[in-house]
């Protein structure tokens, strides 16, 4: 995908009238409706899919069945509410699930939207048949089913301990109650599952994937058409680690860093490389087990890790930002030189592109199958540079794309993201060691007529040369 | 991903010593191997895999053991050759599927390449364990099994009488005395067969991809990890048509054309107003089943389809290449005001972008679901512009990508393409409607200090303004 297609338009047909025939659906808005019993990962994938998705330029949002539940129940009482002969607990649930389709396939009418996930256990033919007649036969969207399958015990286990620990529902219960409710729970959904056969017995004329223990068994997939859902096949098929730690940071201090020069590919300074050998140290000391080092192909970054024991890749997708003409000028230069440039990168920065060089969009596209790796992954140490990382941070937390271009990576400092649940917590780990700051924030004055000196006031004090930069660590 | 890390840089690991660790591999070269019996569509599968990955930017051969075995016995003698208890001919076959297998792992060890697909039946148990320790235990590099399954017996029928139309074993033998051969063939193969199982009994430790009756059945995945081969999952999941013919034009000539500017969202001139009816009129005379018509958000490409009686979407992948800063000029006004740009797009015109605008890559990217998706359709018109079009026609020819920005894309021209065996026949049909010529030809002197004459020698010749052209019309 192109910068241009990718955020900015969409085909005309979206959101627009119910087509009278098939024909018109290829490139359509899509509802992904989950199936399966509790603590089988639904919820998980369901969110992990929707952030893959957003990244990727498909407006995506999940809408959870059990949050409308909750608006209508405040208080969660017992499993008792889910049992299949317990009626006005039936009329609740099959309520929440009716305003939640409604509500995702109100959301899929704004051309804006591309995709919704409908999180829940929709276990009976009847509700699959709803979906399918509301999104597909009503409104002339898309459909696609996922079911999730979990057979192992030491997964469902595991699953059924990350419910215990993120679900709202067993907040207040003692831990062995709230497995014992959930075990009912369980029952009460099993009794009324109707898994959906695949092959010619699938009930429904639309895609439909069984992910089987969290992909570890592998997928079936059936009637797979379109683009949205030949990527989410291939975005699913791919195990993802259920536990992880990933680790991050920019190369040590260039020699360009501290004059303040961008791009190149320039070797690291006296205290850049001491940034090293304390990472190094660092990092050891973790003991992680099956430690990786992936890098740029540019020596600033190679030079950070070269005292990492640990296999290593060098990945171009992990470069800088490419600024084309630009590559190797102070912004004090770039002002000077290209000032019309400067001013456009400012008022627009995620979809900027350098003159014969990249944008930040680009750079987050070239970096999706670096992504989706990680998260099969764990225990990765990833040494790359600011905008990229800012990117890579920009996917796990889930940052809005304009945000994006302006996270804050400083220099020597170890990033560390935690998968809990389904979401990534982040830690920081400032090594004292001295370094300059590159990170230039939005000037007030973004237009093409602004002075040299309301372009610059925001960029950060930097050397002149790197021997200044010697001599005072000679002195100090 | 962008076009710095798809056409020109590759991660340094590549076609590097065995790495002594696993974890060295995700991003590494690829060996697919096919499995199944002979007529079902592996070699289709083998040669339409190859395509997409080499247009996406994986360069992709096929060794076709087959082939390998022509070279040693020259002539097809009859199906006995390959009985399990012929061991004469037994080693013939062995020796091949060696040279085959061997002349793609040397292949993939140059770090230029990417992905080696060794179409052949890989029967055996045996057969599968040579690969796996040859491409992964001792070269350190990826496998992956796709296994065709077919038991439909009018896909079976389609797919042998297609063998006996393409394949060169039956290039000089009676159509009955062929069928009779290759059922013997077939039976022998049967016997020997041993169908890789899945799940927790799958022989070997990488991915396994089963694919039910083409496609149409849906497939089995396990162990899928990688970011090829999740891409090719995603590819081969969604079944494509066997037989399939699609349409391409170019809008009607635009009053920019005639006036030779570039980009912008003009409106037809009278000619290309002429030139939308007669389409229609051909169109409509074709009576194709289940017509769609596709069109880029322009309304030049709108206009030109609005006669004819069909579903219509427009899409923004269709939408000729965005040529920033340059939109809306003509060559001559390029030349005096971008002489530098235009000089360097005429050096390497695939890659260049125009300053805040599209290259060819960028577009061959953003067309790639839309290719995709073309290849599941049939009977569908796509309406489009010069660019688009070429990178299109690139990808169904397997046009090699510097010469895609050259391939020749008159107005007023109607291409047909036709899915023969694995690959596309072009029939075009030019329409007796006047129309300006816009394929400006690669200049001879592309360097930056040309004379504005040497740099537009190649221009074709245009109207100063549209009442010319009308004037013109008017007298004649």
């Amino acid at each position: 995908m192109s910068s241009r297609t990718q955020y900015n338009e969409k085909e005309e047909c979206k959101g627009a009238q119910a087509p009278k025939t098939k024909v018109l659906r290829q490139f359509g808005p899509l509802l992904v409706a989950m199936v399966g019993l509790p603590g089988r990962g639904k919820s998980v994938l369901a969110k992990r899919l929707s952030r893959y998705l957003n990244y990727t330029g498909d407006k995506t949002r999940v809408y959870d069945i059990s949050a409308y539940r909750r608006k209508h129940v405040k208080e969660y009482g017992s499993h008792e509410m889910f049992r299949a002969d317990n009626l006005p607990a039936w009329r609740i649930r099959q309520k929440s699930f009716r305003e939640a389709l409604e509500d995702a396939a109100a959301w899929l009418q704004d051309s804006n939207n591309n995709v919704a996930i409908l999180d829940g256990p929709n276990v009976s033919r009847g509700q699959r048949q709803e979906i399918y007649d509301l999104i597909y036969k009503q409104l002339g969207f898309r459909v696609m089913f996922i079911e999730c399958v979990c057979e192992d015990p030491v997964l469902l286990e595991r699953n059924f301990k990350e419910i215990l620990r993120y679900s709202s529902d067993y907040r207040d219960m003692a831990t062995e109650e709230a497995l014992k409710d959930l075990t009912h729970k369980m029952a009460h959904y099993q009794a009324q599952y109707e898994s959906p056969t695949l092959g010619s017995l699938w009930e429904l004329p639309c895609p439909m994937v069984k992910i089987l223990d969290d992909g570890d068994g592998g997928i079936i997939a059936h009637g797979v058409n379109g683009q949205k859902e030949s990527k989410i096949l291939a975005y699913i098929s791919t195990p993802k680690q259920k536990q992880q730690t990933l680790y991050f940071s920019r190369h040590g201090e260039s020699e360009y860093n501290v004059i303040g020069k961008i791009g190149g590919n320039a070797r690291l300074s006296p205290r850049g490389r001491m940034y090293g050998k304390a990472l190094a140290k660092h990092i050891h000391a973790l003991n992680l087990p099956g430690l990786q080092v992936w890098t740029s192909t540019l020596q600033r970054t190679k030079e950070t890790v070269a005292g990492i024991q640990a296999p290593q890749q060098h990945l171009p997708e992990l470069d800088e930002i490419w600024s084309g003409e630009c590559e190797s000028l102070t912004y004090e230069e770039l002002q000077e030189r290209f000032p019309k440039e400067l001013a456009l990168r400012d008022r627009e920065k995620l979809k900027y592109r350098y003159p014969q060089g990249e944008s930040y969009i680009d750079v987050m596209c070239r970096l999706i199958p670096v992504l989706t790796q990680l998260e099969c992954e764990t225990n990765v140490l990833t040494i790359s540079h600011q905008a990229v990382l800012r990117c890579v941070l920009g996917y796990f937390l889930e940052t809005p794309p304009d945000e994006i271009p302006y996270i804050h990576v400083p220099l020597h400092t170890i990033i560390k993201l935690t998968l809990k649940g389904h979401s990534y917590s982040m830690e920081t780990v400032k090594m004292a060691i001295d370094c300059v700051d590159t990170n230039r924030a939005k000037p007030l004055n973004c237009s093409e007529n602004r002075t040299a000196a309301e372009a610059l006031l925001t960029l950060p004090k930097h050397y002149d040369s790197l021997s200044n930069l010697n001599n005072l660590m000679s002195c100090t």
